[in-house]
């Protein structure tokens, strides 16, 4: 169910609600006269793919940047299973199988759903035995799995369960993908201990989310296993994906990245969520999943789920049998400093109140 | 063939190698802390759809803002020919079916190629023999015809040609489909007579360019058949094409169109080839393809094919039996009057110079 | 897990593995001489397509005799599923699903699995809740639901639950398909209720499967719902299910239904596995899912499931947490009257020799 | 444009018309109560695919039984080109382009047309110029080069031309692939040079029609090139190709090469054929297309040739400027001394009572 979408003051509704920071604009404003070469092949993208490629430690990575998140997803699902009757696995709580329409199917390609817990992560352990089940030419191959980083809960992997899906993909003939739409907040998390570093070494592909951390929208994807990468360009051409002022994207990153600007942006929304995180606390609430990045995912009762929804914007996750909502609060860069001692307050104020007693120390 | 990629000093490869007009970047630097609704459901976006809805003509239309051209080619086309079995009809030279990487056959469906003449238009007289011979189980339906306006070859389709089209489509059970790419440059033609309430009127779908005329990115798409408009959202977010920032091009295309400034842009760089083309006639150069928009193709002796490819970036069309070759020359809204002049000079130059007399008088 | 292949003396691994009642290729020896128009429309099929319509008590059902099951399936879901977002519903124990190798997929659909119980029925109760999850253009349109008469595990549905999934499915747009694979066993079950005009009249399409009923091949697919029967025999062509000698395929139909033979060899089937059954029950064993049609799913300890698969070539459906095997054994037409016999005596001397007395009466 | 289809007496229509040679029918007859492995992994498939595998001189070929030839195409061409942007080559006239309700679209793939001369033939100096315009990311890869022996002019490739076609494609990245639906024809004509072993070492994957060969139906295909050959029983699954019952096709592709039967139906075709065109020139008609395999194209005036279609079913191949038409009349094991004493006389007639006179000596 989404959220009401006219919010008149604060909204915390996503992390994608604004334009871009301001200096990533700038950056595009000093190219209005720059003539670039088209369709990625400019230095701007060039410069920015080298970052990259220094900061995950892999020299020979593929870089390409992609205009979205679902676009992202289904290119790199496209270069990993380039055999019609190869699989990925996800979590039932995956985006590429909730929340885009069907585009891996539309790829022609099955998603096979493990269910997984609120933490909304997999593990060696839940995909074994269904990989097992596929075993003959009845029933498609697995290839490939795909876990997002932080996941649609906004918790994160850690470098250890990284490293046992790794292992476990490899040993067994397929290859690990991360959805990183929201990698800057992972990697910012003071929770977090993998590094891109970590990831270009363990992963077989991964992308840095732009367009939900302050770009005006664009993703780096990273595909460090060359088999993969071949004939990339004609993918990203065939399926729309590849844009004529490709260097764009790439100006983008590459400010965000030359200055450190993309980490801090992250940082900043981070510290932002746990802020709220700490007046949700100090008003008694209970979390529905643990908070690691920046998403907030407060249980609260079914009214005060509306007030926030209606006044903050926010999504509502889930219904619990015991009443209470999980309702989704997101906070990035653009979260003014009134908006998030606002949303504080609210909290403080609902206890101070006495409406949600019944709710404490639960 | 394509040209080079480093151009020192002035560029006329394209129309797409800067990022774009300062007023654009502006307007979104003005978005950089305020909250929209995302996926295209915001107000820019509502705002810049009605102008067009009323710039042809078009009160119901659909209309959706998308990332690029491939795309916009390849969800309109998805959201005519719904049927798997369905085709589309297009010019050899069209541009989804030479310089698309085959994505209307990635989508499932078969383009059936017209051979047509330099000024790369279709007609009814051409069409109709091909249609006739479709006419069982055991071929594909044609449902859709593709037309560019302006066409790859830079000319553009006057009223009478675009009604003699709209009639035989609609009397033969097709759509018709206009790229429209460089429409704006198209509508600013001196050479044109045709006007966005006529294409409202007479096509069942068209795009309004953005990329190729001063926007960062962006196309808009729409659809004045209603029931080729249907659930075109699932459409446009299945394909990976539907924009987390949507009102990013919202905006882009509210500030460009409520301003004029669309307009303006083209008429800039349609005026700019202009004064190119008059150098051209003036050094005594012929054209391959009649010149009525913003791009130049002009026939020069191998050896000036290559120094302008080389001096300006300019794309070699073909190579003709008498060993001219047809050289692209393009113009933008980010055309400075120092190249245009130096660009121009370089004609009149070749002739003093006696280079090309051979030529002249041709 | 597949059975053994090398059966040296009586197979009930499955109702397929003959190659046709020997009346039904005498009737193909006729037609060696006889000419007939190609792509199904002879005469032979026109007769075998009005002789289902009468038994359906549609007149107006249009008809396609298609080579395979997976095919039919395919076809049927593509006709039904005409947009790319159109998603099916099923059981995830559906044929679909599990074995046939992500065909669907392969077709650029979703297909929405609900987890069912041992029986392998859906119902509006089950389907209910996941439908209604589908609600923005972020996911795919669930528009069909595909369930087998009779199931994976040989059970059937009633009328009363047919009729419910067909009110819920008109009354929510969706179409309801039913796979009959194995619908002549279902028919003549001694537990059916259901009649072909019952399927005419609830059903939006349905198949007579004759591979798995004593044809050489061949499915006879009905479609009562006019629109999705649109330009049928262009997704046929298209996906490479037309035969040329598509009168083979009418042939065989026509023979067997006006003969009375389809329903007599599917009787036939029924009855021979029942005679196992009543052994099976004599000798104290607990059935897996309930005897209703050619299908009886037995539960062994593993032993004798390792023999039962070794010595008739049986196919292992379960493995239960107490250590038991279910293993299906399959009748059909050309089950012989010694092979019937000879595993019902197994199955007797089994418990005189006392092998299974810790399983008797659980 | 398609012939009449109610042909009272002798039909030349096509060479799919009757069910099947008698001995291939009786074959199936003694497989009505004996037990074979489902999908094509029975003993029957593999005695088949041994002869083919001796007679083509490969020993590892990896060999398929497919329903018809629009499935062995699609099939075929899905093995070759496992990456979407990877492109077929084909004649303009050829099967896949023209006559296949664009099967390659729908599976994805473009389909690169080349246009031909009246013997329907591909060479390397018609390919190559086309080749060498696919160079970059805008558009697809060629990979595949698609004949057909006999094409579907009835000619056949010599030796030479398809070694020609070999080492071209072998030198480019392409594999080569010869449709052969009517391969037992082309390979019994007196004007052939090409073995079953000259396939074998010159194309990467060709297939024996039997449909047009005397069987119910089927094909045999035969990959050669391992790399393509990958998990082919997956892609067979995937698109409805594999039948439940593969030993049914199995076995009468046994009984036709064990016997020689395949071979000598084909030379029965081919032997009536050339008594026909005997009568056809005695008569002093023009052939459109070179005589040499089981199809004939005769140039009639236009009221012959409709009579010959109405007393023939032949189907109309071209209308001449002169006013002329190109009639086709193919030949069968089916075709009957009867029937073809009656078309001989039909054109012997025709002459001698001066109706076409007119077109004697042309």
């Amino acid at each position: 169910m989404y959220s009401g979408t006219n919010v008149d003051k604060y909204s915390f509704r996503n992390d994608y609600s604004e334009s871009a920071h301001p200096k990533i604009i700038e950056k595009l404003l000093s190219l209005a006269y720059e003539t670039n070469t088209p369709y990625g092949e400019d230095k701007h993208s060039e410069a920015a793919a080298n970052i990259i490629r220094d900061l995950c430690g892999k020299p020979d990575a593929t870089i390409a940047f992609i205009g979205g998140g679902t676009a992202t997803n289904v290119l790199a699902i496209s270069a990993f299973l380039r055999n019609t009757y190869d699989a990925v696995i996800c979590a039932d709580t995956g985006h590429i199988n909730v929340h885009e329409t069907g585009s891996i199917e539309y790829a022609g390609r099955k998603a096979i759903t493990i269910p997984v817990d609120v933490d909304g992560k997999l593990t060696p352990e839940l995909i074994d035995p269904v990989f097992k089940g596929f075993e003959s030419e009845h029933m498609v191959v697995p290839k490939l799995v795909y876990i997002s980083q932080s996941t649609e809960l906004g918790t994160i992997y850690s470098k250890a369960e990284i490293s046992a899906l790794s292992e476990y993909c490899h040993a067994n003939g397929m290859k690990l993908f991360v959805d990183g739409a929201r990698l800057a907040s992972a990697l910012m998390s003071r929770y977090n201990d993998v590094t891109l570093k970590d990831l270009g070494a363990l992963c077989d592909g991964f992308y840095l989310g732009g367009t939900k951390n302050g770009l005006l929208f664009g993703e780096a994807l990273v595909l460090t296993d060359a088999e993969s990468a071949d004939h990339l360009r004609w993918l990203i051409k065939q399926r729309g994906f590849m844009l004529a002022k490709g260097f764009v994207v790439g100006a983008m990153f590459e400010e965000a990245l030359s200055s450190g600007l993309y980490f801090e942006m992250a940082k900043y929304a981070n510290e932002s969520a746990e802020r709220i995180v700490e007046a949700i606390k100090q008003a008694g609430f209970d979390l529905y999943a643990p908070f690691q990045t920046n998403q907030i995912f407060v249980l609260v009762p079914e009214e005060l789920g509306r007030e926030l929804s209606d006044t903050y914007g926010c999504f509502i996750q889930a219904r619990l049998p015991d009443g209470r909502w999980a309702v989704r609060i997101v906070t990035s860069c653009a979260s003014t400093e009134a908006a998030i001692t606002d949303i504080s307050e609210w909290f403080i104020k609902k206890v101070c109140a006495g409406i949600v007693k019944n709710y404490i120390g639960k």
